[in-house]
């Protein structure tokens, strides 16, 4: 059991945690669409770019322990609810984590499929952020991708370091913790002093 | 031809009038707009149970009676529309029918292509209730999933059915028809009793 | 590089600009979303194509001179942009030109992977309309579907059109050229005579 396995457990559990406290603002909400939710969340990413990249079994048709780990996820929202909602900043800093980690692993994943590098920055975004983009289109939120923060613009960025790393031969874990560290940098830095992406129309 | 598959295409002809019907509430509504959602809602849980498991080619690819069934059910509502909307309970009972129908189908399709019961069940559920969640989020409507209704809790019960039946050795037509009987049931109490999922967040 | 190829860069490019201006009714929007719009707008009916289809490697992912072309919209959008607005005519034309453009050759795509004329039609829309309706959903618009304007069905008639003509034996330049003619000159004509598709629901 890698370290990299352990770490991806973990990912799918925050997010799946996100994913069940998203129900929280819709008008029903009950057992079954708070795990539903959690589900998409935590695997919507990933899905998308294994389908397109051709890639398949997909990760959670083969390995029943990411399903395990949303079921978790979900349970710790249950119980720990209200404990959760006063931790915004626990919840901001796992949220961060998890985006951090799905856009490198996805990135890396991507390169190992034999793709361009441009294709794989792509990928990597998507992995992070997708999951994130299906659940406020069912949930009927604004997209992500369209509110002020900096969030797939951070990811963006360090899979392009990790990229580039890899290129000039630093070696894996390494590049790993410091394009993760770029994109947990960023966000916090944003967040902190509320950077923002340039606007497109002035 | 299998009794199983005149079930299949009835389940997508009845699934293509509440398509079709979908389309009343909406702003401007055409005979494109009508096939359509009429199409999406027939094909889009099993399509995606297909693409999530690399199931190619997909049913209505390889099968044209599916494209036929839905131009069916599209016809029929066109034609019949002030006598289907009086009714109601009919087309509670061939929705409901449709679900128990696709929910027991796709388990067994996921479970055929060698998955997990863990992972049939989600199949199942899928392949009933997708179809009706992207016609819902492309006709910005509360997808059926955040509604009070016992619905998707429902396919995924009568699923658990299946995999246990299966399980212990019950043969494969009484375990179809026993677990596709929970679902029916279940929904049929929960709307004459008014059940619903509890709820999550307090 | 054959005269197709162009064109399809060309079609890129051109849905590139309109999914970029598409964000201009965003609440908020910055660089990144302006061009992850002009990216799904642009790749998203040809990679659902694709997918129902099982057709890998996507095409954009194999061929890095799309993104290059998406790119290329976006900067323009941006340095132009007060000027295209201006330009509706021309922005017309261009996205006309590109639904004519996609759904021949989605639909020539289908028919070579050896599916029934029937499909074939469906994926020629699906690849001309579907990046619109991905767009305006996430955009949380209307999509384009459940909009007054002819624009789907003109696409439609196109790809009968050309699947007949080849049905007929005729010459696939030509047969290319005038069922492009077919959606150019219906989308125009309908917008000129306000036309629309008969509704379903009186």
């Amino acid at each position: 059991m890698s370290i990299q396995y352990v770490l991806e457990i973990i990912g799918t559990f925050s997010f799946a945690i996100s994913g069940a406290l998203a129900v929280r603002d819709q008008k029903h909400q009950d057992w079954f669409s708070a795990t539903f939710t959690a589900f998409i969340s935590s695997i919507g990413g990933g899905t998308l770019r294994d389908i397109l990249l051709d890639s398949y079994p997909l990760v959670w048709v083969r390995d029943i322990a990411i399903i395990y780990a949303i079921v978790a996820g979900v349970i710790t929202t249950f119980v720990f609810y209200r404990y959760l909602i006063r931790l915004r900043k626990t919840l901001f800093f796992f949220d961060t984590w998890g985006i951090a980690l799905f856009t490198i692993v996805g990135t890396e994943k991507a390169l190992h499929l034999g793709v361009r590098p441009e294709i794989a920055a792509i990928m990597g975004v998507f992995s992070a952020v997708m999951g994130g983009v299906i659940r406020d289109v069912m949930t009927n939120e604004i997209p992500i991708i369209y509110r002020k923060e900096v969030y797939a613009t951070a990811c963006l960025a360090g899979a392009c370091c990790y990229l580039l790393l890899d290129k000039v031969g630093v070696e894996r874990n390494t590049a790993f913790i410091a394009a993760s560290l770029v994109i947990i940098v960023l966000r916090i830095l944003a967040v902190r002093y509320q950077w923002s992406v340039p606007r497109f129309f002035r």
